[in-house]
């Protein structure tokens, strides 16, 4: 989806997508990164809400309305001291639950000339904990965007027995064109793991141009789903017998011998 | 290149390889894993040689005739004890002097069935030593073929500041048709470095149809040579002002902090 700097109005477009993705037989459903509201820097910190706060409050009545987990993206977080806020991934359970939350550890701090020009940390600080939820006994991890670039943080997931890994993102059309779909098929191969990385789209209300092209790759990298560059639902479904089968036939998660 | 059972014949190929890449100006060349030999797995012992041996002595007398850099794809290196050899690059320099080794580390024990049945491991012992080499003061890493899949080792080639790496290989048909790029260019652009992966192509005489699709990408990902199915040759420049931009306007390596 594309996020302007009206939430209700992205509320609104996350309430008819998540509904017609549920209907359609989702179990689980994931929301891009950010996806409650993208506007100018200097409007982030009154922007930013509590968990639980009156976006998650949404997410777990819609979440328990439709009985699916859902992976709210991330919002942006009031943290309990200063201006810099968390960009903050929270999961709820079918029971509306809010069962975990992951708190974006890399901050994007990059100064492409011409193309892109992001100083995340001015105004977020980042987490330091992996998250690694079990979902109907499934464990399921989350990354946020550009932890894609990180390698290590994977493994820190894959050491806790992820067999999903959901990475809300906004990525953005100047780098993804180029590395997004490397690194998301990467990330899904070398951890066999089920990768789910729904994208912003667009053109947003913070002026970033993001990439779209939400995907869904399988352990063995195969992409079983892929959106466009507009707004919209993709749909896969999870075989933790396949998944069993590739960590078999190729058990590089047990041929690691350097830990760090 | 394909390679077959015959020594001598693989080393007329190389020959004919390294001069033409020469006299086209290359100044760093780089063979593929088991350049020099491939056969059945009983024969591995009597095949392997020391190192220095007589292929590194063939090696190095090219180097410095042709006065290149020559990254010596690997050989069976016999070990001090047991019947079980190292898979081992040799890297020789202008002057034909051996500089440094790289005994591979990942050993590729891998079942799939009714595509690839190996179990390197049944004759092969692994190294457990990481190479980065001081190659006209640029500091080059080495890896083999299954060390792909594991991207903690391309970390430490990074912590010792690789700017180039150079990954001989022999990877299959049948994983490479899908993993081969996904892999080789995310290790690329996660690590901002120069990756050069010779892979052998065809079905040698180890009976395994391996990929070719031999591939030179640059920091940011681009393929800058790729080869088809067939043996052959693939060049490109090295840009170090290039590599430096790249990891300027994207300071990803320098905003690690998980470490393992």
């Amino acid at each position: 989806m594309r996020v302007g700097s009206d939430k209700r109005a992205n509320l609104a477009v996350v309430d008819r997508l998540v509904r017609e993705a549920a209907e359609r037989g989702a179990r689980m459903v994931a929301l891009p990164e950010l996806f409650f509201w993208g506007g100018r820097r200097e409007d982030e910190f009154e922007a930013a809400e509590s968990i639980p706060g009156p976006t998650c409050d949404t997410l777990a009545t819609l979440a328990s309305e439709l009985g699916v987990y859902l992976i709210g993206g991330s919002i942006l977080e009031k943290a309990p001291e200063g201006a810099k806020v968390y960009n903050t991934c929270a999961l709820f359970e079918p029971s509306g639950e809010l069962i975990d939350v992951y708190r974006k550890v890399h901050l994007f701090d990059v100064e492409i000339v011409d193309r892109v020009s992001v100083r995340e940390s001015d105004t977020r600080r980042p987490g330091s904990d992996m998250t690694v939820v079990a979902c109907d006994s499934v464990p399921v991890g989350l990354a946020v965007c550009y932890d894609l670039r990180f390698p290590e943080l994977f493994r820190q997931l894959i050491d806790r027995d992820a067999a999903l890994i959901f990475m809300p993102s906004a990525f953005t059309f100047a780098t993804g064109a180029v590395h997004w779909e490397a690194l998301v098929r990467a990330r899904a191969i070398e951890n066999q793991v089920y990768f789910i990385a729904p994208n912003q789209c667009g053109r947003g209300g913070s002026g970033v141009h993001n990439y779209g092209n939400s995907m869904i790759v399988d352990p063995w990298g195969t992409v079983l789903a892929r959106a466009g560059e507009g707004d919209g639902i993709i749909m896969a479904d999870v075989d933790l017998d396949y998944l069993k089968k590739v960590r078999q036939e190729i058990p590089c998660l047990d041929h690691r011998v350097l830990r760090g």
